[in-house]
């Protein structure tokens, strides 16, 4: 069996090819009506306005006045329902109105302009938009060496071998970024290289902003808690350091001096062997409010992590609460908690982290992941709009509201994305990753759209405009992640990846010696007797993070939300459900259901072949092949493992044997794929 | 299309007889060891238990000395852990010993012992049981005049035309009913006519006490509030009328001068039409305690029913709690109030009534129903055990108990299950169904046994004892009810059934001048907007009956369980699960899954001709046909039904038009096959 897979790999291999999607989702039709143009103002953004118009109107005939114009650009709007960044749109056939109150605002009026031709929408009126979080930033977890951690589309687009080197057509990056409303951009990993603050590469750094600048993004760099020390040499990178502190308010002026509008630093301090004011006996608030002190004269901000956990901490989806709650309201007004979406590490399903809602003197913002670690890499077809409407509309019941109202309300709000761009031709490894670049964007700017709402303007503008297939593709998309999530990790399951790669089921993974808090058994729990990591009042307690009723509904096995029931409890293999089926029959119907949706989306793609270019077409079809064998990989691993434990029938015929399965996740076939 | 099926069921119909399962689940093989008996006393229950084991023992071998015998069933024992009805068991190879503190006592022991014997359990060490409940009743709604309200069984058992008129075999039930603890039973209809407390028909009703009291069944009799006017001639029913009181005085000294043991009354007073103490002003405790008064001296009890609602009350879900909680406290001793599992009516699924656990201060038992006016009759499997421990296992979050625990801790304990017997020789119209009878009686006895292990146990006891053809049946029956949930009333949507025999959906229903509550739109609100009832906060409120954290949780559409969404919930068409299907596909999938369950039902079924008795084979065969047929009639006119408000895609080929569904109703088809 694992001769005809490789072989099959094998001749799968020469045609992963896939298309060069490189212009992402800027793909624009003429415009019809010959416009007379009339702009505000002269300035490097409205160089990009009219660069952009160029590409629709290619003649692009300008007015001086705007009585002489029909398509009219203004950034000296006194329309008071216009924030700074916002705009309003007036079109009809024949003439374009977009004010906004700044050229940045103009910029994002004429993308959505853009948008909705490409979408066939001519009149609009009186459209007001404004951005709902201030800072829409993305995180990339590029490493100076020029490896992206987590990265599945190539190197780095912007370091290569210890100095800055950026990706040529970095421009496409920009106008995608903003065509959606990101204004942010953070170029380096959070595990943080000192050397990222040294003045070589800060001099690279101001080009990537100066680059950036006319998109109306902000250049931030994730910094180490120690560069005091590592990269300035003092003897020691204590908070409360009188040269420390000297040390990085230096810093602070260089790199304003080089970039006045530099935007601030992310920090992962104390988390995962990395360096951070507790390692000097002082607090997460100590540390971030002595950064923010040196960026606060400048207006820069500091986002500061609360993704921490330790082996001896208890159980791990605790422990940033425990850490942070005591720590409420001692935060300076320039500085953010960022917080990830779920308690644990962007599985496929969790439960919302208890801060959002507990936090309630503090300034927090969500983490999100576009890149897709846990979820199938690049390989994947998994569109995250839904997962992430998900978690912003949970209720909290912290005074009735969601985790997004959570985030909101505060002097300053922001929302940010890991990123999955690369050096691959079309940046993301995958046409379909670059919906969620996408999607990622349009929630910043706006949280209450809807993930169908996204993918429809996102195939619309990548994929097909014919209605009838992007309907088809819409609804691939708005089941992959629930198709991801069944045979990965179902039911609440969570953590069962490879180690190390997190690529591939390995709940059997067993390193002598290494950390029980990254070895999937702590996360599954699986014995004769159940599976499932106990959070309730009988176990670890994590459901007292919980405000009510969701703490007593969690701690229910009967009224804890089904996708999240092994998250919080250890069942027995024949627990019943309401629905009657036992615990291992559901375990079963789920990674089986996976496995079947894949199945499904080839269909549904074969048969929107004709309405999408071939180089798409192929793509997407030879990877949903390897999706489909990677799921069937994942269920089969996953439940003869379990069945170990639960001793019960596999109602299905599995494709690998369980040694077959162990054996796969040691051949990295992988990397051999990632080749542009 | 509407020809082919009428001849298909044409044909069908000279197969619907039935197997003549007229035995129930009381089939024995015979003890292989040869015993000698003792037993402990002489009376008529100690002459069943003689005639039982003479079926599995057939010569019967008396010892007048215990140390003589190596079977002993005593009813004097002094093991303080067996309570009045309880027992002890000790059996090996070539010795039992059943222990009692009662003849009743003895007689389940010997029952337990002969289930334990089927299902070829021999070694059992101290198995001490005593019954959860003092009261384990069946409610029959036999009218006088031979009719039984929603029974599909053929006539009464107990009545013919204005007469008591018992069926001959009426041992049968009566064993059947001791086999599994039932020790109590209302012979005639809820909906009570006058004349069951006339002297002609109480005579009747002494010879069924006599010949069901060595069982240890007591009889009760439903009795219409308005009696001492209706059959009395007084002026009137007012419950503080003297006159009243003592034609209810004299009435019970009447009865229990012919029947001493005679175990009280069931009134459904002010419901549906009927009379009761609100009609002269009084509230429903001074009814029942009238009423109770005059049983009291002989320790009979009353059994108030608080199925109340009027079409003038608002949502017809809030009634019950609206009109019984200001009550609370003021019921007599020997009253307890009988409330159904769900604030509406037996529908395929309900949350539990929010009078569980809120009445603190009044005894209350639950009323489940056997028979399946809502489930397809007799003529589709639906296993009902996996409904009542979903219902007795529910969470209600007074003082942490579950629905069960809330109708215990009380001086007088209730379990009440309306039956679904008649006078078709299999008792219950479908062998199947006889399935639900037995389960009943167990949970009566014991609420915490599985729904599998009974079912398990009745298989062995009905159908066969090969392990591997057990299983299957039994995951049929766990996942019956559950797949007729999905073909008539998935998502919380309920009381879609036709008009006034409730077979068949009819959510098209509308008879005008009609009451508005009892039409299939009062509940399913199915408009242009979307679909279910509004009860959450926003609505009718009735969330508000429930403890938190329930009422939170079921007022939040994403956190209220899916299977209540609609119960709760008015959604629009487009709301989309957080599994990212809309409500419009799910529901469409539910329909669907619904069908295909019954599909694989058949297969299963098929699989075990084998080891199964042909003529129960070819029974269970054809019903499961005529399921199909009608879960695709359900499907098809429900889907559809609602499809022109949605006016979305249904993702499968319906077999019937929304004409031809609405057409089959008309029909009644059914009253064709009540033939036995």
């Amino acid at each position: 069996m694992i001769f005809k897979r490789l072989f099959l790999l094998l001749t799968l291999l020469p045609l992963l090819t896939v298309a060069q999607t490189s212009n992402l989702w800027l793909n624009y039709n003429q415009l019809q009506t010959p416009y007379t143009f009339y702009f505000s103002s002269k300035n490097s953004t409205f160089d990009v306005i009219k660069k952009e118009l160029t590409k629709v109107s290619p003649t692009l005939t300008v007015a001086k006045k705007p009585e002489k114009a029909n398509f009219i650009v203004i950034d000296n709007s006194q329309n008071s329902a216009i924030q700074l960044e916002g705009f309003v749109i007036n079109a009809s056939d024949n003439s374009v109105k977009i004010e906004a109150r700044s050229s940045a605002g103009a910029l994002y009026g004429v993308y959505e302009f853009l948008r909705r031709c490409q979408n066939k929408e001519k009149n609009i009126k009186d459209f007001v938009s404004n951005p709902t979080y201030q800072v829409r930033i993305l995180n990339h977890w590029d490493n100076p060496d020029g490896s992206v951690e987590r990265g599945y589309a190539g190197h780095s687009i912007w370091f290569d071998g210890e100095k800055i080197s950026v990706r040529q057509d970095i421009e496409t990056y920009a106008r995608a970024n903003a065509s959606v409303g990101i204004n942010a951009t953070v170029i380096d990993n959070v595990n943080a290289d000192p050397k990222v603050l040294d003045k070589e590469i800060l001099l690279g750094v101001k080009q990537i902003a100066d680059r950036l600048r006319p998109y109306n993004i902000k250049v931030y760099l994730a910094v180490n808690f120690s560069s005091p020390a590592a990269l300035g040499g003092l003897k020691t990178s204590d908070p409360l350091d009188k040269d420390v502190i000297k040390w990085w308010t230096d810093k602070c002026n260089e790199i304003y001096a080089m970039i006045p509008d530099f935007g601030g630093f992310l920090v992962k301090a104390n988390s995962e062997g990395l360096p951070g004011p507790m390692d000097f006996g002082r607090t997460h608030a100590d540390g971030a409010n002595m950064l923010a002190k040196a960026l606060k004269p400048y207006g820069g901000i500091v986002m500061w992590r609360a993704f921490v956990y330790n082996p001896q901490g208890g159980d791990r989806a605790k422990q940033a609460y425990d850490e942070f709650m005591p720590l409420d309201g001692k935060f300076d007004d320039n500085v953010i908690i960022q917080i990830k979406n779920g308690p644990i590490d962007f599985q496929p399903r969790e439960p919302f982290s208890p801060l959002f809602g507990a936090m309630k003197k503090t300034q927090i913002m969500p983490e999100l992941q576009i890149t897709q670690e846990y979820l199938g890499y690049s390989d994947h077809l998994c569109y995250l709009a839904t997962m992430w409407k998900e978690f912003l509309d949970y209720p909290t019941f912290h005074s009735n509201k969601s985790v997004k109202e959570t985030t909101l309300n505060q002097k300053l709000t922001a929302f940010s994305g890991v990123a999955n761009t690369g050096t691959m031709k079309n940046w993301c490894g995958y046409v379909m990753a670059q919906s969620n670049w996408y999607a990622f964007g349009r929630l910043a700017w706006n949280p209450d759209l809807s993930a169908k709402q996204i993918a429809e303007e996102w195939v619309a503008q990548t994929i097909t405009t014919d209605k009838k297939a992007a309907d088809k593709i819409v609804s691939i998309m708005l089941r992959s992640r629930e198709a991801v999530t069944d045979y990965m990790t179902p039911l609440g399951l969570h953590h069962l990846m490879g180690w190390s790669d997190h690529w591939g089921p390995e709940p059997w993974c067993d390193i002598p010696g290494a950390r029980e808090d990254w070895m999937p058994r702590y996360y599954h729990k699986a014995t004769d007797n159940g599976i499932g990591f106990d959070r309730s009042s009988k176990g670890s307690n994590a459901v007292e993070q919980y405000q009510e009723p969701l703490r007593s509904m969690f701690d229910n096995p009967t009224l804890c939300p089904k996708e999240f029931v092994l998250w919080f409890h250890h069942l027995p293999w024949d627990y019943r459900f309401s629905n009657s089926y036992t615990l291992w029959e559901s375990l079963c119907q789920h990674y089986a259901n996976g496995v079947k949706q894949v199945e499904e989306f080839i269909k549904i793609w074969k048969s929107v072949e004709k309405n999408v270019k071939p180089e798409i077409f192929k793509e997407v079809d030879n990877k949903l092949n390897v999706q489909l064998d990677e799921a069937q990989w994942w269920r089969d691993g996953c439940v003869q493992y379990f069945q170990q434990f639960s001793k019960m029938e596999i109602p299905f015929q599995p494709k690998y044997t369980l040694q077959q399965c162990k054996e796969k996740l040691t051949k990295k076939e992988y990397v051999e794929r990632q080749k542009d």
